[in-house]
């Protein structure tokens, strides 16, 4: 997609969340400043008529409840009926047994289209001895490339680990992100914002891994021009939104920093 | 009220809140930052009795679910036995069944004194077939300044209309709010925020149309003080909060823009 | 201990919180930015677990369900067997029946190593006769001081009392901390931020009381740094972000106030 930006600002999509309460702010906010219009609602009343109106869902089990996840797969159902991508954000997977439970019952109950976590989440969640510190990545023995492309083809879905470079496969392609800045992991959220992101571009691009690519390049190039500016994690914050806010299609074209393998 | 700022800030009256887990802080600092003092409580075992020693109530549909609806039932029982000012965002009506019928249910409850949304919420609650995208306004076939005041008669009510410009209605006068900017509408949490102001400045002003008019003049002021200081949403948030910090009765006197139909 | 700060950046301690809607977000950024690694957990299943990876435990009653009660004292439990020290903001004790009960419940149940509230939640707690105007403190009769110490010595915990000035005491010492600043009392979370470095700060000092101290006093350092640039209560919370993540332990020890009694 050409100017994945000027479609999404244009076309405005609706992307339901149902995420965890430490961000939920931010994951709302960042979806709008990209342009989209975020909604969250998590009551199993009525979150799946919300996803029945939306044109992306996104999931993030932060700070994940048994209610929380039986509302998660009652939206992600509808999701899946309606087909627009859903977004799986695997918060501390590799913490707790209950957390690699939920992380499991969900995959196990409903497609997810587009699976992100950082390096100890998703190799945890591709069957490796991965732990992780709270929702902080530790180091891994296997490699992260192979981790994510064969999780990819396992799952059929597209991964996203996210760490100091960014890891996109949907099993055939391999992305490595380049683009964003240390900064970046000054801050609690710029994780779940980044999902908020990916969801943003899935709910305009058809190819999710190519969306996901675009998301992490975008919101990275925001963290470039942010960092540059910022005397510590408060200005940076809010340069960030005012970064993604001034964003073009253009601007981030010539800053873009991405390789395939 | 000549002075209402003044009033807010010498008797700190408390705000309590029953709100969505979205704008909750924003809820809680906006109202701290004009003077009053937030409080949010929504355990059933203590929501009537924290109403009970407050001077306004807000309630905010945002994230509802049927027993955050039970709590805001309790506190507002609490409040109109206390006759003080209880306030509803009905945020997302028209988005979900589940939306509608629990606002329709909380209305039949208790008495709303003021009853705010945007166009398409008010619409909807004003029995127009409106439909809200999330917890956005889509455009109404109706005219909103005969919706407005229709449903503030029915119901004997204030109602806030808020929008490009905003309406606000107690059956018989009709205000024009026109302050303002559209960088407002540029970040999450500006139409909470708005609530939380109208509830501080009903907590002091027992005419409560006079009250959501003030409100929404003085976030206005400020919002267009910062909108002239930012680079983009992030930086607009940070100065709306200085703004408000820095409004004065005086300040807001020579900026105020409304009529009154 | 000489350098708290250092140590803090260099072993990053997980720090978990079970903490209300409100300043979630907050309390897991400002332990972030004091070095530590936040981690919110809150489901039964899981929070025991979770503090049992942690190197302390931060409660904060602010939006308490029973349901949530119940989740802070299986933490607690295991962090009690893990020898970890447990923090407990008292908030909003003596505005509700329900927050006094819950209160003395978990008081009960679990060992708590930092008792913290302001002055009217920390009286009330001592039994004396005071009131909380929903989160904010009002005046009170007995001598602060004393009330801190006997209670310390009542509970053999460390109790910190936050105000203009704050007290700790271990029942035997008494620490005044004068270091802050007016202006963080002009936004909400200052006092739960001021909790969560408590927990960052004794998290790698044994000595609960100096730990404490410690906190107050770089946290009131870096308020009053961000006061001097801040033009309200928008940019004072970005530069307070910003001056935390600057601090040095060099830096503090040539502002550092406070007395011993």
């Amino acid at each position: 997609m050409n100017n994945p930006l000027k479609v999404i600002r244009e076309t405005k999509p609706l992307v339901h969340h149902i995420t965890n309460w430490v961000t939920i702010y931010d994951c709302a906010n960042m979806t709008r400043v990209f342009g989209a219009l975020p909604v969250m609602a998590h009551a199993p009343e009525e979150c799946a008529e919300m996803t029945g109106i939306s044109s992306a869902l996104v999931l993030n089990i932060g700070t994940l409840t048994s209610e929380i996840i039986n509302s998660m797969i009652l939206s992600a159902t509808a999701a899946n009926e309606k087909k627009i991508p859903v977004v799986l954000d695997a918060v501390g997977v590799g913490a707790t047994k209950f957390r690699d439970e939920m992380a499991a019952k969900i995959l196990e109950s409903v497609r997810i289209d587009i699976i992100k976590g950082n390096y100890s989440e998703i190799a945890k969640l591709a069957g490796e001895n991965a732990k992780t510190k709270g929702v902080e990545a530790t180091s891994i023995d296997a490699d992260p490339e192979k981790i994510a492309k064969e999780l990819a083809k396992a799952s059929s879905s597209v991964v996203v680990m996210t760490g100091k470079e960014d890891i996109i496969s949907d099993g055939k392609r391999v992305f490595i992100v380049k683009n964003g800045h240390e900064q970046m992991g000054s801050i609690v959220g710029t994780g779940c914002m980044a999902a908020s992101a990916i969801g943003s571009f899935a709910a305009v691009n058809p190819d999710y891994c190519e969306a996901s690519r675009d998301a992490l390049c975008y919101f990275g190039v925001a963290g470039e021009l942010a960092a540059e500016k910022s005397k510590g994690p408060g200005s940076f914050k809010v340069n960030l939104y005012d970064e993604v806010f001034n964003l073009s299609d253009e601007k981030v074209k010539s800053m873009v920093n991405f390789e395939e393998k």
